[in-house]
This record gives structure tokens, C-alpha cells and sequence, in this order.
């Protein structure tokens, strides 16, 4: 029943039952998050452009005609903040998306799966804005850290059980 | 009919809806153009290498004796550029390919979709011919950049608005 | 019959054809060993974290109160072969990721599709022990590198050559 089965004919049925389509509520809820923190990563590089910008640190040559600078520059403090914090979305965004779509193929639990998926990518959202939006003191940026890095462990973990036999 | 449900017995219908298979031509057309992003990819490993190589900049002690360097070394100009080239990637390519496999899965309008992933992905080729192989002025880079940047964008702004209810 | 075609009434049928499920043995194997690998990567932040309290490395000046340093430091040699073995992996392991999904969704020969699964993964667990847990003299992490190397690069033709119809 949580998968769609009843009251369908057989044909409609066998649809239902591909998870990874959006007539799967869960992979909806997987596609709408997965849609907001790309959105977010991708944000991550015009942050880093403005900085640039800001502190007039330009990595390449042929970027220098963009501004009036006349030489390369590196390792600015404000620049190099938001390029850490996108480096550790790819760290672990990427990882999460991922891992996210395999445990969606799992045909896991609905309510477990969607509350999972909500509360990983926020902690991600939350993750950006203390770390290169508003730099916040600690444990702020731990929290949110090992919130998601918590769940993806236990999808992980989860689908290495359910697929051991596959090994 | 555009998904091919026309002339076919229920079941090959249910079988021709999986949208993330081979019989769907918008994902046939992804995983082209994925493999040959996923290899351009890889060949920036071994451009980061033949750049090591030619100026002797090896950052790990235990490489040195693959040439007859004395000690590790840094920053080397030419190295960092195609180190920068291969991170933009990072930021840039598996974003794109994760929203794209989302994009395909949501069963968008075939000929759009197919547009759209060949426009993406020929710019990141072009991206890292102007920023890695060959270095040309801006705006080339800039462009390349930000044509597949405003196609990731609009596959996730699309997704979210269709996603919506399943927040 | 590789497909489990056999004996199945047609919505059993479609069912099985769904090669991105878990009732696709190909599927379940790429799913226990992304599981694996994501899980390994989870595990770099922590080393990385473990080797910047070892050294009292910190990048961040919000992150000083955790130990009783007073100021941000780079660039020590430990922290960063912890680093640089990280963003190999981003840079090898995520594109050997997606690959595979899109090799398994084209419906491979599952005995082929399997052994290249077991074997990229496995190199890849082992290309972090050389580098980053015990350093090796090479070229232990060179032939771990160029194992999943050449499987990514071979998924990626085979995929080239077969969806060559719908570039």
C-alpha cells in the first residue's frame, strides 16, 4: 500500500512500483531537495566571485582586464572562507545526493526516507549561511556538519545491510 | 506518445514509462553526453600530471623518485591552472549531471530536455579547452561557465515549481 | 533470462525489466559498494579532522576555542596528504559513482557489470589506504588509481559507443 499497489490495475501498478519516478512521493521529496541544494552549490560560486571581486583576488592572468588589477593574487582570508565551505558541500553534498538516490531505489520506508531527506539537506542549507553568509562561532557549523553526515551514515549503513547478498 | 506509449501492449507500455532507461530517448541521450563528460573528466588527471612531470612539482615525497626531484614542491603556475580547471569541474560538471539525471527522471518535454543536456554539456568541453588547454582571453571562459550554469539553474528551478507538493 | 525474464507474468515481467531496482542483482551489487565508498569518504573528513587536532592546524578562526591555539595555520604536511587523498577521491570516486549508474541503467552483462563494480571499488578503498592511512612507497597508489581509472574510462566508451544513436 505504501508503494501504490492498491486499487490499480496490473499495468499501472508495475508503474507505480518504479521508485525512481515521480509518481514515487519519496523520490519526489528526494528531487524537490536535491533541486534546492544544487541551487545552493551553485550560489556558492557567484559568492566566491563577489569576494573575488571585493578583494580584488583574481587566480588567473587573463581575469585581471575585469577589474584594474595588475597581478595575480591568492590565499585572501574572505576569499578563501567561502571556496573551504564549498569545497566541504562537494565533500559532502555530493556524497549525500548520491547515497540519497540509492536509498530512494531501496524502496525504503516513506515517512523514515522523506523525514530523512528533509532534515539533511536543511542542516546543509543551515551549513552555507553560518559558514560563508554569516561566520557564527562554534559548535553552529559542527551541528549542522555531522547532522547530515549522521544521516548519511545511517543510509549507508542501511542499504550495506539490505544488500549484503549482492556483495 | 512522446514517451512512446502508442502501438504497444500494456506491458511494454509500463515498460517503455521507466523513464530512466535506455528506451527513453532523452535518457539515452544523457548517458551520451554523461560518458563523455565523466571522460573529459579523467583526462584532466593526467593533464595535472603531464604539467607535474614537465616542471618537476610533485606534492608527495614518495613520487620523487618517479623523476630525480630532491623535494616536494607547490604552486607551480602551471600545474595550479589545470588543478583549478579540474576543481571548477567538481563544482560545475557533477552538479549539472546530478540535476540532469533528476531533470530526465521527472519526464520532462523530450525535445527540451535533449537540447538542453547537449548545450550543457559541449560548454563545459568548451570550458575546459579555454581555460586548461588553451588559455584565451575572457569573456570565453565566462561564457562557457555560465551557459551551463544558467541550464543547471533552470533544470532545478523546474523541478522545484513541479516538486513542490512533495516538500 | 539475465534479466530474470523468465517465468514471470508480464507485470512481474516489467517489474524485473526495471534494471535501476533493487531486484536487479547488477543494481544491488552497485548499490552496496556506492554505500561502501560513500561511507570511506564520510571517514576523510574525520582523518582530516584528526590530523588538524594532532597538529593544532586550523583554518578557521571560529574553530580556536575548540583546543587552546591562537592562530589559523595552512599548509601542514600531514593535514594536507589528508586533504589531497580526499579530493582525489572527489575527483575519481564521484565520477566512478554516476558512471556506473548510468553503465548499470543501460543493462550491461551482469556477470561483466558485477566484476567491475567489486574490482573499482575495491581499489579505490585500497588507494586510500596507501595514501592516506599508511604512504606507501609507489607504485602502490599509482595502480590503485589506475585500476578504477581505466574501469571508469571503460563504462564510459561502452556507454559512448552503444547510445552513440541519440548524441
Amino acid at each position: 500500500m505504501e508503494n501504490g499497489l492498491n486499487d490499480a490495475t496490473p499495468t499501472e501498478a508495475a508503474f507505480k512500483l518504479v521508485l525512481l519516478s515521480k509518481s514515487n512521493p519519496v523520490m519526489g521529496c528526494y528531487m524537490f531537495w536535491t533541486s534546492l541544494l544544487v541551487f545552493k552549490m551553485l550560489i556558492m560560486s557567484l559568492l566566491t566571485a563577489r569576494q573575488r571581486m571585493k578583494t580584488k583576488t583574481y587566480a588567473n592572468p587573463e581575469d585581471l582586464r575585469l577589474s584594474r588589477s595588475t597581478e595575480v593574487r591568492f590565499g585572501d582570508p574572505n576569499v578563501e572562507r567561502v571556496r573551504r565551505a564549498h569545497r566541504n558541500d562537494l565533500e559532502n553534498v555530493l556524497p549525500f545526493l548520491i547515497m540519497s538516490l540509492v536509498y530512494v531505489a531501496s524502496g525504503p520506508n516513506p515517512l523514515t526516507a522523506r523525514l530523512l531527506i528533509r532534515i539533511g539537506a536543511s542542516a546543509r542549507l543551515l551549513h552555507t549561511l553560518v559558514y560563508a553568509v554569516i561566520p557564527v562561532p562554534q559548535p553552529a557549523r559542527a551541528l549542522a556538519f555531522f547532522t547530515t553526515f549522521a544521516i548519511t551514515c545511517f543510509e549507508a549503513g542501511y542499504i550495506l545491510i539490505c544488500c549484503i547478498k549482492y556483495i
